[in-house]
């Protein structure tokens, strides 16, 4: 099943605008009365049926709605340094988005190299993933943000915080079995500061271990997302 | 720390070579006396002060061994098809080696779009994921191999088999509880034939599953590395 994505949606009809209208009727060949499939980002798949084609978009209408297409039963938030090399950041973002994720938030950190993101081109990579994944949920994107700035605002779930410096640590697991709503932060190549884990601990984030290797930033960060999808698929 | 890599010891001596000894001398500018770490891909780090340095290479002698460096506490090989896109396999060989593998080798299955692989390229990147992740032994190789011939032979260790048909299956978890030592094959992006699963199922593979979401080949592969890695962190 080849998806497409559109929220515009108007009475009974979604219309696919630019590439994706472009990769339906020009890559594909869809042509008026063929079967489309579209997700919309808020969670619905929509079985559609293509009624006119123009020269800018592709309008369908809607014959079957699937609601919570793809979802899953947890809620899950990733606050991650951007890596120096984008291409590891957006693969953490590729795979995030293939297990199931709600939000990502990219942070600025006292160690972080990159302090620039430019969010269009991870838009298109959660797109293609969702697509890819048949997720129809979309999960929302934040704009780089100072990680010390976050720690003074509530959380949407219990805080987590890996890092590397010694301490009493808990593990992923222990957490899940009592919380279903979660946030997890992850350092840059050279680890969170000092500073900022006493700050994170300070405003009651846990302190949390991911295993004995020394893993990349977008490794540990696909290594958090794997845990909590497959803990709540394994207990689910 | 940063680590070298040379198998070339004689004598209570370890030899950098080629790129090594350039990094080594040239780009890190360490001199005769400077204490450096070498790994041996045994198992075995050594702390080595550096005794001479010549155009082709550079002597070290041994001062401190620590045997297995970085193991882990299982054993795992992965039967993987390699993606038509290179860059996602190598990423798959890259996670697997910062998490912990012993064995890696590549499958030519009925839906592979890739029948040729170039070991040189993979092996860099192992080498460089077991410097970076602090890992001493360093995994195995193999040459591509037809999935179905693989299939007349005997594994190292319990053989899972990773597909998308209908059917009973096992979670990871379950099996390890049982076993250490574990092979785990994962299919191409078509996955793999309803052939190849009848001949793991009669060859005494257990069907797994991965969970509910549809992953990409590297990304299931990653996700049955990490549950391995994961279970035996939890449970050590």
């Amino acid at each position: 099943m080849q998806l497409f994505y559109s929220n515009t949606i108007h009475n009974g009809c979604i219309t696919l605008n630019d590439e994706e209208k472009n990769h339906c009727t020009k890559v594909l060949r869809k042509t008026v009365g063929d079967v489309v499939h579209i997700i919309d980002g808020a969670g619905n798949l929509y079985e559609t049926r293509i009624m006119a084609i123009s020269k800018h978009d592709c309008v369908c209408a809607i014959e079957i709605v699937t609601p919570q297409f793809g979802a899953h039963n947890y809620k899950l938030s990733m606050c991650v340094a951007p890596t120096k090399n984008s291409d590891r950041f957006e693969f953490f973002v590729e795979k995030a988005v293939e297990f199931g994720i709600d939000e990502i938030i990219p942070i600025r950190t006292d160690n972080s190299e990159r302090k620039i993101l430019k969010p269009e081109r991870i838009e298109k990579i959660i797109l293609s993933a969702m697509k890819q994944s048949y997720k129809a949920y979309k999960p929302q994107l934040y704009e780089l943000t100072d990680f010390s700035e976050l720690l003074k605002n509530p959380v949407n779930g219990i805080a987590c915080i890996a890092h590397c410096y010694d301490g009493e640590k808990q593990k992923l697991p222990e957490i899940l079995q009592a919380n279903s709503r979660i946030c997890i932060a992850i350092g840059p190549e050279g680890d969170f500061s000092e500073r900022e884990v006493k700050q994170a601990i300070d405003n009651h984030w846990k302190a949390i271990t991911l295993g004995e290797s020394r893993l990349r930033t977008e490794t540990a960060a696909i290594a958090a997302v794997h845990s909590v999808y497959s803990f709540f698929s394994t207990n689910s």
